[in-house]
């Protein structure tokens, strides 16, 4: 079984070098071939972009398209939500039928989240719910990020394991992510 | 050809009725049938759900499985990016092999909008390339988001238009949004 890895991890030092070996370690312990998105692949499409950001997204849907699962990190990242090009990973995966896990390191769910990003932008409409400085709703169902993102885990059969990590390690911290690769190696077994 | 309506817009007051109206109107005018993600759908696994945000996601699941292409409001919505829902719906339309397009009423680009919000926390490393305070890269292609969410409109033939509407009238301006759908009208002719 490979597995995609999606995350911002990408954006690490060295491109994520570490943590790529790290996850690969770590879905080898559980049987199980990890794949980091800046992998070397031979894509003849991906191969003649003439831009290199689109060179690199024909490479990463190639090895989306070649995976048999996804696990993506949904730690915040810079905003109250997970990383757009893994969000876009997961769903791109999901319709395919594919097994996706998901996990963070934030323990605080996403309205929480919203509202500290908000501040005193937020405020309360005339039925008690909780909107944005231009009267736009949140959404209060206590999740780990936007319904989409929960539901297309859940209706996976996925798991979307959370831990409360603090600072920086919440870039490093594997807990949770090791908890979703035995996820998917019992899937598999 | 029905045509999926993404974005934040299902945040707007009464849950984006009267934008979701006139978007329905425009296409319409260009032969096309919107479907907005709270129209009604009767969908067993839906109605059966026990909590209701489960629910909303398989309805939403089902109307993009039922729709022929999707348009993607990518204006940024509460952080550098576009809304974490929408851009999980583009890559799930994209991997199905669908048209999707977007739109955003954002003139500045990825790069600069996280350097904005980033704010004195961002610094330049060795090399000169941006990072943030944790020492994580941008990407710097001045693209409209992340390259996963260009890239797959492109890998999809589609359009990407952007303007620069301030303010409020961000959510509300469809110029952009018209453009998209004289876009699918065109592929489907």
């Amino acid at each position: 079984m490979k597995v995609y890895l999606a995350g911002p991890d990408v954006f690490l030092p060295e491109h994520g070098a570490a943590i790529a070996a790290e996850k690969k370690r770590i879905c080898a312990l559980h049987g199980l071939e990890g794949v980091f998105p800046t992998d070397p692949r031979h894509d003849p499409a991906a191969d003649a972009a003439a831009e290199a950001w689109y060179g690199i997204y024909l490479r990463n849907e190639a090895h989306l398209r070649a995976c048999d699962a996804l696990i993506a990190n949904l730690t915040p990242f810079r905003g109250p939500s997970a990383d757009a090009g893994t969000v876009y990973e997961l769903g791109f995966m999901r319709a395919l039928g594919r097994p996706v896990m998901g996990y963070s390191n934030a323990g605080r769910d996403f309205a929480q989240r919203t509202l500290a990003f908000l501040g005193n932008h937020a405020r309360r409409d005339a039925a008690g719910r909780w909107t944005d400085g231009e009267g736009m709703s949140l959404e209060e169902f206590g999740l780990v990020d936007n319904l989409m993102v929960d539901g297309g885990i859940r209706a996976a059969g996925g798991r979307l394991p959370v831990r409360e990590v603090t600072g920086e390690a919440r870039w490093t911290d594997l807990a949770a992510f090791e908890a979703c690769v035995a996820g998917l190696a019992r899937l598999k077994g």
